[in-house]
């Protein structure tokens, strides 16, 4: 938890309070902080800033002095496709997503995924992992999280809509390396004459499969909306060092 | 776990088998193998290859036909030197390492690692942790580990004979953002005539620190020993995703 985020309502004038179980514990025994101490917090889909503890209780926070002029930080203008996975990597999944500033998830049903992971309850404590992933990354702002329970029908009819820019699907057996497709896109922009820097010619989707990855089928479907598959060498990850590993190319 | 590796003396002539208690319950839980199925295996410093069930018991599984010809994927030209994380996040953090093909792992002491880290009994189950990364990412060869308990004698002392090539240390605070030290490195490259592929730029060292990352004095430290500082924005990651999202530079 690098700052705690609160919702707008918690705000009046300029005081706030803290009263989520979770955030309580982290001041008290994480950060050991006492009245009178300034606290890193945010307003949930508004600024950042800083506040200082008027009054601990066991249930109940208070904070004044509340300071938010800083705006958080720009969104990745990227939507991650992601195969739904097993429960028990959804939450790390979804706060590094969060953490990472993915502004769309998707999560999708595919060959691969087992039919029992659509009724996990982790599903419906999404919000809890998101929180938990903007209180790491320090940002206020959700990423829009929709769930696709049927993968053809959303391939065949609603995908083409959503590309705005390169699509592509993180396949082991992808035909070609990551670093090469982004040397082809360059290429591309300069033979436009159009600006070609890093960030100009990163794809605006990513499709990442779940253990296992994607069958044929799949690719097959992702390919004829104009999806490129890609690869990132032989070594297979874990499903969520390998969304790091490949978001890592946004950050940098 | 995406190969199964087993030691070199488990093997004679074509045979060899399996008696570690995860790797059978891995072969009759999670791949429901039976007799007659073939399996991928690898021989621990060895090369990749497949056998086929001869028997399965509680405590044995016969493999025969074993059949060993794919050599093992390369290793990264990289060391990482990793801040002493939390216990907790130990198994996973050497796994993924392992998984990525790290040659080489230090474990150093930071003026963030709590003291209580160096006493916890994860230290002694590496090998454990490596074999795990090793089955996941499908490799038979180790990296090395060595533990650094004393941050400014390896720094000061040790550190300039290991630097081979350019060393980075990845610090929130940073001056340079990762890709625009890539194109310097990439500029300075071109100004020798010499090869300037993705590749031959990356760093051959990489500091990474534990949660809340280094102090000044560290980095200071390690600048003075020829280390560049860099950044990768102004998110902060936890140590997992950010170890995935840093070496996911040397795998595209």
């Amino acid at each position: 938890m690098n700052c705690i985020l609160l919702p707008a309502a918690n705000f009046s004038n300029q005081s706030t309070h803290i009263n989520a179980k979770a955030q309580i514990e982290h001041v008290n025994q994480v950060l050991g902080a006492k009245v009178g101490d300034t606290l890193k917090i945010g307003q949930l889909e508004g600024n950042l800033g800083s506040a200082i503890i008027a009054d601990i209780t066991p249930e109940h926070i208070l904070l004044i002095d509340v300071n938010l002029t800083t705006a958080p930080p720009p969104k990745l203008n990227l939507t991650v496709v992601l195969a739904l996975p097993r429960p028990k990597v959804l939450r790390r999944l979804i706060m590094d997503m969060t953490a990472l500033g993915v502004r769309d998830i998707i999560l999708i049903n595919s060959y691969r995924t087992q039919k029992s992971y659509w009724q996990s309850p982790m599903l419906s404590r999404l919000e809890e992992f998101v929180l938990e992933g903007l209180q790491q990354g320090v940002d206020t702002v959700a990423p829009r999280i929709s769930l696709q329970k049927r993968f053809k029908p959303f391939v065949e009819d609603e995908l083409a809509q959503l590309i705005t820019n390169r699509a592509i699907v993180a396949h082991p057996y992808g035909e070609l390396l990551f670093s090469k497709y982004m040397q082809q896109q360059h290429l591309q922009k300069q033979l436009e004459n159009s600006e070609s820097s890093h960030s100009s010619i990163l794809p605006s989707m990513v499709f990442i499969g779940a253990e296992g990855g994607w069958i044929d089928y799949e690719i097959e479907l992702l390919t004829k909306q104009g999806c490129q598959a890609v690869h990132i060498g032989e070594r297979i990850l874990r499903t969520e060092a390998a969304v790091n590993a490949i978001l890592g190319q946004w950050l940098i």
